[in-house]
């Protein structure tokens, strides 16, 4: 059996991450890796202990491009990046002939909205993208479009997660994209604090942040679908506790509508609260990237939400 | 807008709340149902309260295939029959060039093993079927494939369902079906059950049934995307109140596995109690329609399990 040969775009927590799950699958290996210092190629597979063999670039996402024939498909985890990064990375990619699949993480409505736009150039390189493949948007909205099915009439959608984990700074830019959903705070103003200042924010809150109404694309990607008619009918927030590995609340995606008889009602979506948040993310970004491969291989092209489909099982 | 337009094979409960949901949607309606005494065509659209305008029929299915070229999709909401039954039919359809699409709410894992059958009969005609597109399996079934996305290995996966319905007469043949699964029962001895026999039965256990090791086809369709390896880690069972709409117990999916750090833990999917069998039926039979029509317009023919694909919004 051919394995899946991924080429990982981001080596923080995430991207580690990512090395460690496609360690213990069968049918996939991580060939490439990159961050802004550096990349890795390993036709054999990288596994997180090769992190240190890193050589340094200026243009490492140059140097993976220059690799497009070695990999089938890319995850993007590259969390607190301005809006426009990843659709002109996509766009290097895309010019210079890369035609295998991408999912990625992202979790901003306005980061993916502006990455929909790149549909037309994914199209003519025969390539397929599905955004928004993490836990939320993600797991977490695809659960919304299975329990939509029940109702004639969707009310709202909410999305309350819990995320602990005992050291901030194993998870430093997933933690700045989550500060900046902060009242006050924007993305780029997290991306400039130093660590100092975030344990100085942490600090004041007994190292909990909790986050309301956050600008997370489970609103369009819902929309896209029709689960929702409005945005403002999905509500999305939670509480990390960046100092202890336990979830301060279980995550939980609540469906409320009614019934065709009338009945207003809510299906719930709980995850384990022993799951990490990089196994939510992770493992639906890889379902994902098999369902991309998929699709191209159906010869179904663009750019697509992950509420479009079920990600499949990456054995 | 060209509305889809939908037969239904049996008018019994299903069938009847089928044309209730399918009321209430816009881009939808059946113009075709049937059941072993007759049938009614309506180009214009049916309701629940045409079916007293039924026209009598020694062969109604003949009659429904007669029509083929006015629908695009067919709903087969047939419980309890044996499981032959279904596989004849659609030979019968695709015999005479039907190449339309088909779900259906088949539950029982032998009479979806015969029906996989078909595969070949159904990509000749350029012909979608998706089995198993009810509440189990389908709509929890669907939701193991998302909860199996944050692990690395499945150790089972539960299904226990809580069903209440105030006059058991209504869904006369899915309470047959149900009974079959009881210890001492078959598919047939429940089929050739008097109602006063049902009544009797129920009345030794208060008007309630508690079903365990079901014979339902979550685990070969779990099987069949890689969830489980092994059939044995599906297990579904639940209570039936066949006298009071309240229901005995919540019904939940509940997936356990261990996490790429080894970590054991259960994902949940829970229906709110105020949802009906028949909503949850209904609902992703109508959704897992529309995903088979959008196959069928990417040329992707032949048999399918509902845990293959998401269903779509029927809106």
């Amino acid at each position: 059996m051919k394995k899946i040969r991924i080429a990982v775009l981001g080596a923080g927590g995430l991207g580690k991450a990512c090395l460690d799950v496609v360690k213990k699958k069968k049918e996939a290996k991580v060939v490439a890796i990159c961050d802004s210092a550096g990349y890795l190629y390993s036709e054999k597979g990288i596994g997180s202990e090769d992190l240190r063999k890193f050589k340094p670039s200026k243009d490492s996402i140059g140097e993976i491009i220059k690799l497009k024939d070695k990999y089938d498909g890319i995850f993007v985890a590259l969390p607190n990046l301005p809006n426009e990064f990843i659709p002109s990375v996509v766009k290097r990619f895309t010019k210079r002939g890369y035609n295998g699949v991408y999912t990625c993480a992202l979790k901003r409505t306005s980061a993916i909205k502006l990455m929909m736009k790149s549909d037309a150039a994914l199209k003519k390189n025969r390539s397929v993208y599905i955004a928004g493949c993490g836990a939320t948007p993600g797991l977490l909205s695809a659960a919304a479009v299975l329990a939509a099915q029940s109702f004639v009439e969707i009310e709202d959608v909410n999305i309350w997660w819990g995320v602990g984990i005992s050291n901030w700074d194993t998870y430093r830019a997933t933690i700045r994209e989550d500060i900046a959903h902060l009242p006050g705070y924007t993305v780029n103003r997290a991306k400039r604090m130093r660590d100092s200042e975030i344990e100085r924010l942490l600090n004041r809150t007994d190292g909990k942040l909790e986050l309301r109404e956050m600008e997370h694309a489970d609103d369009i990607l819902l929309k896209r679908v029709g689960v929702v008619d409005s945005l403002r009918k999905v509500s999305v927030g939670g509480i990390m506790d960046t100092r202890h590995a336990k979830k301060p609340v279980s995550t939980t995606m609540t469906l409320t509508g009614t019934t065709f008889e009338g009945k207003r009602s809510s299906h719930k979506f709980i995850l384990g609260d022993e799951t990490s948040m990089a196994a939510n993310v992770i493992g639906p970004a890889l379902g994902y990237l098999k369902r991309a491969l998929w699709l191209k291989e159906h010869k179904i092209y663009g750019m697509f939400g992950s509420t479009e489909f079920m990600p499949m099982i990456l054995k």
